[in-house]
C-alpha cells in the first residue's frame, strides 16, 4: 500500500523521488493521517490541506539545518511523518508516541513545543537572528495559517520580521478558513490577493515591507518545489501566500471544514462521529441558560475569540447571528472591546477556554478591571486535565484571581451556574468571571442558597473540628471527603466559597472557635490560588490549613487520575494526610 | 495673556471662535502645557504635537455625545484643557487636581482610564457596537499615535474594526516617532504615505478595508477643521492619517524628541533639566555589568520593546546598536523573539518595566517556559510606588511566579543584583527574571554569599523564635525590624530567599524547631504572591506565619508612605503586629 512511505525513513529520503513518485508519497500520507485521525481523532482538515507543502519543504530544503517553525503546529502531522515518526501514524500501538504538536524532545526537526497560535513568526525571528550574529546561513522558515494572522503576536512577528536584512520565508498557508470561518479586515486583502492571483497592488504584506509570491496551486506538489527552489537562500524577508484546501482529499473533511478542523474519532466511510459523548456539560448549560435570557434583554451580547466550537457556541452563532461576535484569534481585542460594550450599558459575555484567557492578562487588568466596567466572562475548561502541554487548564485562577476589582465566580453545579449569571448581569459594580470545569456535572448532596452577596462563602453543613472548602467543581469532592470524615465519627464543616477573589473574614474568623483544621480544595494551580489565601489568612492564628490542589509543573497528556493520585487528591489520601 | 483660553469654559465654546481665534488658542493651550510640564514633569512632546488636533476634533465634533479615547492618552493635556479643567494646567496649586491620563471619574468627556498602548481602537470598538445596537448615532472616535500601532492589540483592533459597516473613525497621529525611534514595516509604509501625500497605493488601512484620508498639516488646525467637517457622520470606517511634530512649538521638544517625550521639570530657556536626580539605579547597575560582560560574551544580547529611556538603555544602544534590538511596542514579540534566540544557544537579556511586562503573559508561559529556553528577563520598577494606576509595579510576582519553569529571582542589593545576572547566564537549564526596583539601592549591613543553588535561601542571620524573610529589595526593612527585636531582647532569624518561585523546603522545615513565627516582607502585592506560598508551607505546622506587602488595590498616585503605613509595611507597624 504505501510503497513509497516504506522506503523514507528520513526527510532527505525524499529528494531523489520523480514527480509521480512525489504525489504518490503524498496520497499515502494523507492516507495515514486520515486512517489515525479517525481513529483516535485530532486535526485533520489541518494536516490534509498541508501535505503538499510539507512534502515539497523537506524536498526543497534541508531540514533540520534549515528549520521549519510551524504556528500553532497542529498541522505538522505530515513533518513528523517524514522526519522519524511515520510509525506513530502507521502502527495503532505506536499512535500516542507523538504529541499533536511539534516538540524539541521527539526530534531534532522541530524547534519549539508550540499549541498556542500567531507565535510563529516570532519564534522564528529568534532562530534567523541567532544564525545572523552566529554567521551561519540556514534558511528560517515559519509557516502560518490565515486564521493565525489575526492574532496580534503575528501582526508584532511580521512587522519586525519585515525589517530584517536577511533570509526569513514566512509562509502564509491561506485555507480561507480559521478553525471557523474568518473574521478581520486582513481578510478581504487575501481574498483579493487571491483573487488577482497575488497581483495586486493592495498588499498588506508588500505595505509591510516584504517581498512577496503569491502560489494558487498549493496542493500541487510539483509546482510548490518549482517555485520553493526560487526562494531557498533568499537573503531578505518574503511572504510565500499560497492557496490550499483545508481537508484537501477528503470530501467530508473539505466540504465541513469548521467540523473536520479538530475532530474526535469518525468512520471514514460516512464522515458520521463514533461513540459521540452526549453527557451535560457546563458549557451548554450556560449558553442555552443566555439564550433563554437575550430574548428579554437586548444588552446581552456573545463574543469569543474563533471558538465557536469549543465553546458550544455554534448553535447561537445561527439562532442570533445579530448578538453573536466572534472576533477572531484576538483574544486582546475581544476584552477591549467587551469593556467598550460594557461602559455603555451592554451586558456581553465573553466566552474563552481557560488556555486561552492567559493571552489576555494586560486586557484584563488594563482595558476592563482598572475601568471596572461589569463585562461578564466565562472561562471553559478550567481545571485538571489529561490535556497536551499547551492547554492546560489550571493557570487561569492565579492569573486572574489576583487581579484588583475583578470578581471571580466557582460554581459547584448545574442550578449554581445558572444562578451565578444571573447575578453577574444584574450587578454592574464589578467584571466578573465564572469558571467552568469541562468534567460531568455532578449532582451533590446538599442543597445550596444560591443567593450571592460578595466574598461571602455558604456554610452549607455546619461541623466542627474540621471545616472543608470545596472550591468550583470540586465541592463534591469535598463531600465525598466529608462522608468519610463522619465515618470515622467526625462532623465536619463544609464550605462552598463561591467568590475565587475575595475571603469570607466573618465566616472564616467564626471557625476559630470550634475547628482546628481547614482544608482547601481547588482544581486548579496551588501557587498563587484560592488556598493560599486562606493559609496566609490563618497565618497567624492556631488554625491548621492543608491546600489542596495542582502542583506547579506543566504536565503533558499524563492521565487525570494519575495526576489527581500525584497531587494527594483522592478522598483516602486526603483523609490520610489530615488525620 | 490667555484672551481666548479665558472665556472657554467647555469644548462647545470654542464652536464660535474664528480662524484667528483659533490659532490663538493653540498658542495658549500650548504655553500652558508647556509652562505646567516644565514645573512639574509630564508628557510633553505628545501633547505639544496634537493640541490643534485636539482643538479642531472639540470644534467639529460634539464631545461627549461624539466620543472620543485617546491611545495611552498621555497625549489628552489639551483635551482636559478645553473639556473643563483648564485650572488644572493654569494654577500651579491645583495641578493635581487631574491625572496624566484620561479619566472617568474626572470628565464625562473621558470614556476610559486608559495608560497602556494600543488599546484605543478596541475599547472604541465597544463603544460603536453599543451605539448600534442601541441605534443612535454619534460619532466614535480613536485617536492613536504612529508609535502604538506596532503593538498587537492594535492590530486586532484594527482588523475587527475595518469590518463594521458603521462610523468609525480612527485617526492616526503620525508623528514618525514612538516613546523612541519607530522600529517595524509598518513604519516604512507610514513614511510612503507621508511622502505620496497619502496617495500611494500600497497602504496598509486601505488593504485592511478601511476608506483612507490623508492630511499633510496636521499641525494647521484651519486645514484639520476643514477636513475633519468631510469625515464627520461617515457611515463607514475611515482611517485619517494626520501628519504631526512630536513637540511642535517648543524648539528642544521638537529636536530633542525622544528626551521630552516624558520629561522631569526642566528650564524652558535652556531646556535643561532641573533638579536632576543622580542617584545610583538597579537598572543602571544592570546595564552596566552588561555592557562589561558582553566584549568577552558574543552570545549576549539585549532587548525591549520601545522603552529604551525608562530603562537606561540609550547609552547602551548608541555604543552596541548591533547588538540591541528594540521591538517597538511589542511586548509579546520581545518574549517569543528571545525564547527563539535562547534555544539557539544565544543569551537574550529582555528589559521590560514591571508594569508593561504583563503585556506578554502567555508568550512567557508558552513560547518561553513550556519550551524551557535560558532567557534573561529584567523586570525593572517593581514595587510599591505613588504611580499612575496604571503603571503600577505590584503585578509582577503574580502572574510570574506561578508560571512552571520560570525562575524568579529578587536581588537585595547592588553586588546581589550583579551576581545574579552572572547566575542567570551560566546557567542554560531555566528561563530566569530578576526583579529590580526604582527605589534607591540600599546599603546592607550585612554581607551576603552570593553563591546560588536553585531554590535555596540563603539563612544571613542564624537566630531563634522569629525568622524575617525579606524579599528583594524589602530585605533591609527586614533588616531594620531584626534590629528592633533585638531591643526588645529577641534574636530573630534573617532569611533573604532569594528566589520568588521557590520555596527552600528544607531550610523552612529546620525552622520549626527553634521558631514560633515566620514574617515575610515583599514589595509587591500579597495576593498570589511570595508570602503565601510561605504561608501555604506552613499551613500544617504549628508555625505562625504574618505576611507583608501590598493589599490587592489599584491605587491611583498615592503617596508611597502612604501606602506603607496602610499596609502596615513600617517597622513600629509590623512589631506591634507580631508582639
Amino acid at each position: 500500500m504505501n510503497n513509497i512511505l516504506d522506503k523514507i525513513s528520513n526527510a532527505s529520503d525524499i529528494k531523489n523521488l520523480n514527480s509521480d513518485e512525489l504525489n504518490s508519497l503524498c496520497s499515502e500520507i494523507r492516507n495515514c493521517i486520515l486512517t489515525k485521525v479517525s481513529k483516535v481523532g485530532g486535526h485533520l482538515g489541518p494536516n490534509l490541506g498541508i501535505v503538499e507543502l510539507t512534502v515539497a519543504l523537506h524536498y526543497v530544503f534541508n531540514s533540520p539545518k534549515d528549520k521549519f517553525v510551524w504556528d500553532v503546529s497542529h498541522q505538522s502531522y505530515a513533518h513528523k511523518i517524514l522526519t522519524g515518526r511515520k510509525e506513530a501514524f502507521q502502527i495503532e500501538e505506536k499512535y500516542k508516541t507523538v504529541t499533536g504538536f511539534t516538540s524539541p524532545t521527539e526530534s531534532e526537526h522541530d524547534f519549539f513545543t508550540i499549541g498556542h497560535t500567531s507565535t510563529s513568526v516570532s519564534l522564528a525571528s529568534g532562530l534567523a537572528k541567532a544564525r545572523d550574529i552566529k554567521g551561519t546561513k540556514e534558511n528560517i522558515v515559519a509557516i502560518i495559517g490565515d486564521g493565525s494572522l489575526s492574532g496580534g503576536e503575528a501582526f508584532e512577528g511580521l512587522d519586525n520580521v519585515a525589517e530584517f536584512k536577511s533570509n526569513f520565508i514566512t509562509i502564509v498557508n491561506d485555507n480561507e478558513m480559521s478553525i471557523a470561518e474568518n473574521h478581520g479586515g486582513i481578510y478581504g486583502n487575501l481574498a483579493l490577493l487571491r483573487k488577482t492571483n497575488g497581483t495586486a497592488e493592495m498588499n498588506i504584506f508588500k505595505a509591510l515591507g516584504f517581498k512577496y509570491v503569491y502560489i494558487e496551486e498549493g496542493n500541487n506538489v510539483n509546482v510548490l518545489i518549482e517555485e520553493l527552489k526560487k526562494i531557498k537562500d533568499i537573503d531578505e524577508p518574503i511572504v510565500v501566500h499560497i492557496h490550499t484546501l483545508k481537508g484537501n482529499g477528503y470530501s467530508y473533511a473539505s466540504t465541513y471544514k469548521e467540523n473536520f478542523h479538530w475532530t474526535p474519532p469518525f468512520d471514514i466511510e460516512t464522515g458520521k462521529l463514533i461513540g459521540v459523548n452526549s453527557k451535560e456539560t457546563y458549557k451548554k448549560t450556560v449558553i442555552n441558560h443566555i439564550t433563554k435570557k437575550i430574548d428579554n434583554d437586548n444588552r446581552i451580547v456573545v463574543i469569543n475569540a474563533a471558538v465557536p466550537g469549543a465553546l458550544d457556541l455554534c448553535e447561537f452563532r445561527e439562532s442570533h447571528p445579530e448578538k453573536y461576535f466572534d472576533v477572531g484569534i484576538a483574544e486582546e481585542h475581544a476584552i477591549a472591546f467587551s469593556s467598550g460594550l460594557a461602559s455603555q450599558g451592554m451586558k456581553p459575555i465573553a466566552f474563552f477556554p481557560s488556555t486561552f484567557i492567559q493571552r489576555t492578562y494586560d486586557q484584563i487588568s488594563q482595558d476592563l478591571c482598572i475601568n471596572n466596567n461589569p463585562a461578564v466572562i466565562i472561562v471553559e475548561g478550567a481545571g485538571l486535565s489529561g490535556s497536551d502541554v499547551t492547554h492546560l487548564g489550571i493557570f487561569d485562577i492565579p492569573m486572574m484571581s489576583n487581579i484588583p476589582n475583578l470578581v471571580y465566580l466557582a460554581p459547584t453545579n448545574k442550578e449554581e451556574v445558572t444562578a451565578m449569571i444571573d447575578w453577574a448581569l444584574e450587578q454592574t459594580d464589578f467584571p466578573v468571571a465564572i469558571r467552568i470545569s469541562s468534567s460531568q456535572i455532578k449532582e451533590l448532596n446538599h442543597k445550596l442558597s444560591l443567593k450571592y452577596e460578595l466574598n461571602k462563602f455558604e456554610k452549607v453543613v455546619e461541623g466542627e473540628k474540621i471545616a472543608i472548602i470545596g472550591l468550583g467543581n470540586f465541592f463534591s469532592l469535598g463531600e465525598e471527603v466529608a462522608e468519610e470524615l463522619k465515618k470515622k465519627g467526625i462532623n465536619p464543616t463544609l464550605i462552598n466559597p463561591r467568590f475565587i477573589t475575595g475571603i469570607d473574614e466573618e465566616m472564616l474568623t467564626s471557625l476559630l472557635d470550634s475547628h482546628n483544621t481547614v482544608i482547601t480544595l481547588e482544581d486548579g494551580l496551588l501557587n498563587g490560588g484560592f488556598g493560599e489565601k486562606i493559609a496566609r489568612f490563618f497565618g497567624p492564628t492556631n488554625m491548621k490549613v492543608f491546600n489542596y490542589g495542582a502542583n506547579k509543573e506543566f504536565t503533558d497528556s499524563v492521565p487525570l487520575n494519575e495526576l489527581y493520585k500525584r497531587y494527594h487528591l483522592t478522598v483516602d489520601q486526603i483523609i490520610n494526610d489530615i488525620l
